[in-house]
C-alpha cells in the first residue's frame, strides 16, 4: 500500500479563528481523511520538531509526500528542503498544493520563480479537464465548480508542464494551468492549484478524488536507479548473444 | 522573403450580406493585408478552379499556407488535401485558423477528431499569453480582449500541443487552448482559434501581429530532408578521423 | 482485470518455416503468454474472419489492444481501422509493436508517415531507459541488450512523443526513439520498437516486462467522456454557491 | 543585431599545454569566430574580474550568453549565478555547452542534478537530427560525425526537454540526448553536448552551424513581461466593446 505523508504548515488554522472554523484539525487532517483508507497516511507539520516532522526515517518510509504551505515558507529548514528534493529525484512522489507553489521545495525543483497573479476575492473557480486520458482525470466530470476560491492567474512562471490536465476559469477574466505534472529524476511531481485556507475546498468530493488520483499517479514507478559515474565501454561484441 | 499563400473558403462573404459587410473582399484579403508587406502574399479560394487555387506549382512556391474554412470542408478535393499534407511533411508551414480546426487538412495531420464545444453568441473573448518566451507571443501584451467572438470550449480533441502559447477565457465559463504549435515531419503547424466570419477579428491589431508571428514561426527551417529507406551499416571505423 | 486483445497479422509464422520455428504458434501466442496471468487476454488474427477477429463486440470488450503487423497492412479492412481508431479515441489503450509502425491504424492516429530507416542484419540492439520515472520503465535495468534484432534508425517520422521512455543503440551507428507514449482523445498509445519476426525477441524477460508495463500504462483511465456540441452558457452566477 | 557574450572558464587552455595546442586563444575565441560576423560578439572569462566578466552592465547588453565551464564550476560567484539566472528568466537566451551541464547556472535553472555517465576515450561521436523541423537543425545533414569526442551517456538527469533536436551515438554502446531546448520564464535555453577541451570540436563546420542556429533560436522573442502581483478583477463588461 502506498505510504503517504501529508505535510502542512499548520499556522493559519492554529492562529486564526476564522480559518480554524473551516479546518478545525488543520488542513492536513482534511487531506489525510480524503486519502484514507486507500493509502496509508501519516501527517507532519512545520512546528512539530526541528525536522518539521520530516526526518530521514520518515522520508525514507514515504512513497508520496503532499505539501501545503503559505505564510512560513522561509521557516522551512534548508536541510529539510534538500532532503525532500533528494528523495523526489530518487523516486518519491510529490503533490504540491495551492500556495505551496512558492514553497522552497517546489521552487528548487522547478528552477523558475513559480510566480503568478492572485486575488483573494472568494469568487467562483471552474476547473476544466483538458486531458481526459490522464490518470489524474479519473472518475471526474468534464468540469468542476468550486463556489469560493482565491484567484490565481497566468502567467504561471513554471517550466512547461510535462502533462497538463486542468485549466481553471475565474469570473474576473483569468485562466490558470491548475493541474500539471512533471517528471524529475526518478520521481514525479503534481501541482494542484485550489485549496485556499479560508474555503472548504479540501472537503469537496471531486477535489478529494483529484487528491487521490494525484497521489496514485505520483507513486514511485520503480524504474531503474540512474548511475552517474565514469563508465567503461560497454560495446556489445560478437559474443554477446546470450 | 517568405512566400505565403492565404487560402479561404470564401463562401460566407459572397453569399451572406451580413458577412460581406464585415469582409467585403473576403477574409483572405483581410489576412493578406495583415501579412503585407512583410511577406510575399498571394491568395487562393475554394471555387477558383479545380485545385481550389492550390496547384502543385502554387504549393511548390509556397513557404507558409494559411487556411480558413467552415461550411464547405467536404468540398475540398482529397487530391488537394493529400498535396497540402505532403508539402507540410516536406517542410511547408501551415497556419490553421478558427473553424478550420475541422478542415480535412488539419484533421488528417492531427489524427484526432479535432472536435470541440462551441456557442455563437458574440460575447467577449480574452486571450492570455501563457508562454512569453515563444516567438508567436512577440510584441504582444499579456492578454488581448476581443469584444465579440464565437465561443470554443474544451475539451479540444487534438494531440497534446508541442507548444502552448495562448489560452482563451470566455464569459460563459469556458477556457480553450487557442494558440498551439506542432512539429510534423519537416514542417510546422500553428492553430489560432479566433476568427468567426461575423466579427471583424482579423482587423484587430494584436490579432494581425499574431498572424505575422505565426507565419514567421511556421516558415521552413531548412533542416535536413529525411531519408526513409533500407540503409547500409554506417558504423564508424578507426579510419573515420577526417 | 484489464482485458487485452492481442492482434497479429499471423502470416510470416504460417508461411515461412524459418519464422515458424521461432514462433510455432504465432507471435500473438508468445505475447499472450507474456501478458498472462496478470491480464485477461484473447487473441485475434488477420485471416480469422472478415473483421480480422475485431468485431464491434470484441473491441467493446477490449481495454487494451496490442498490434503486430508487417507484410499485409493493406489487407486490413478500413472498416476495422476506423473502428479501432474510434475505440482508441474513446478510451481503449493501444500498444503498437515493431513493424506495425506502418499499420493503417497507427498512421491514421499519428497523421504522419511513420517512416524510418531500416536494415535487417540481425545484429545487436541496446535499449536505454531515458525516463526512469515512467511507469513503462518499471522493474527494468538501465539498459537491455537484445543480441539479434532488425535495425530501425532515425528520423522516425512520428509526432513529437508525449512521453519518451527508451532510446535504442545499434552497432551500425544508428539511434532510435524506441519506446514512446501518446495521449490521443480519451485513450493512450504506446509504440515499442523491437520484435522482428525472425528473432525470439518476445521471449526475452525484459521485453516481456515492457509489454506488461505498456499494457498497464495504456489501460483506460476512466476520465470524463468529452462532449462535442453546441453548448449553452454555463456562466456561474451568484447563486452557484452549493 | 543579436548581441552575444561568449563565456569561458578558460583554465584548461592556459594551464595545460596539450589543450592550449588545440585552442591557443581559448575555447571562447574559437566560439566567437564561429559566431562572427552574423552576431555582435564579446567574450568574458572566469578570472578576468570579480564578476567573471559578467557585470550587470554586460548582461544587460547581452541578448544571448553562451557558457563553457568544467573544472571550476564552484569558483563561479553565486551573485553572478543569480544575475545570469535572473536575466534568463527575463528573456536573455542561454546556450550551455558540454561540461557546463554541471555549471551552477544550468543546475539552478533545471532544478535537477544534471548528472550523466561519461568516458573520456576520444572515440567517435555521431549526432543524429531527430527533429528536422526545428530551427537548430537548419542547414545540417541528417547526421554529423565527430571523429574524437568524450562520451556522455544516458540517463541525463535533466527535466524532460521541451524540444529534442539531436541524439548522439557512441561506439561504446551509449546514446545521449545531445541537443535539447527549454523555455524558462521569458527566456530560452539550449544545451549542446559536444565540446571536450582536448578535441577540435568547435572548429568543425557543422558544429559551428549548430552554434549559430542555437544562438539565433535562443535570442529574445520580445514576448510580454509577466506581471506577478495582486491583480484587480478584470472582468470584461458589456461596455468593453472598443
Amino acid at each position: 500500500m502506498t505510504r503517504v505523508t501529508v505535510w502542512n504548515e499548520y499556522r493559519h488554522e492554529r492562529d486564526e479563528p476564522k480559518i480554524r472554523q473551516v479546518y478545525p484539525q488543520g488542513i492536513h487532517t482534511a487531506i489525510k481523511e480524503a486519502l484514507e483508507p486507500r493509502f496509508a497516511v501519516r501527517t507532519a507539520t512545520l512546528d512539530e520538531d526541528a525536522d518539521h516532522g520530516l526526518s530521514e526515517d520518515v522520508l525514507n518510509n514515504t512513497d508520496v509526500l503532499t505539501w501545503w504551505g503559505h505564510m512560513a515558507h522561509q521557516e522551512v529548514d534548508d536541510r529539510v528542503v534538500d532532503r525532500v528534493r533528494q528523495r523526489v529525484l530518487e523516486g518519491m512522489g510529490l503533490v504540491v498544493l495551492h500556495s505551496a507553489h512558492h514553497s522552497k521545495v517546489f521552487r528548487r525543483l522547478m528552477g523558475t520563480t513559480c510566480n503568478l497573479k492572485w486575488r483573494e476575492d472568494g469568487r467562483h473557480e471552474r476547473i476544466w479537464v483538458v486531458n481526459p486520458a490522464h490518470p489524474v482525470a479519473r472518475e471526474l466530470p468534464l468540469w468542476i465548480d468550486l463556489p469560493q476560491e482565491e484567484m490565481y492567474g497566468e502567467i504561471f512562471d513554471v517550466p512547461t508542464p510535462d502533462e497538463l490536465v486542468f485549466i481553471s476559469w475565474f469570473p474576473g477574466g483569468e485562466v490558470f494551468r491548475s493541474g500539471v505534472g512533471y517528471y524529475r529524476g526518478r520521481g514525479r511531481i503534481f501541482y494542484f492549484r485550489p485549496g485556499h485556507e479560508a474555503f472548504p475546498t479540501y472537503y469537496h468530493p471531486h477535489v478529494q478524488t483529484i487528491l487521490r488520483n494525484a497521489v496514485a499517479w505520483a507513486a514511485p514507478t520503480l524504474g531503474p536507479a540512474p548511475e552517474f559515474e565514469w563508465s567503461p565501454s560497454l560495446e556489445p561484441r560478437a559474443g554477446d548473444r546470450g
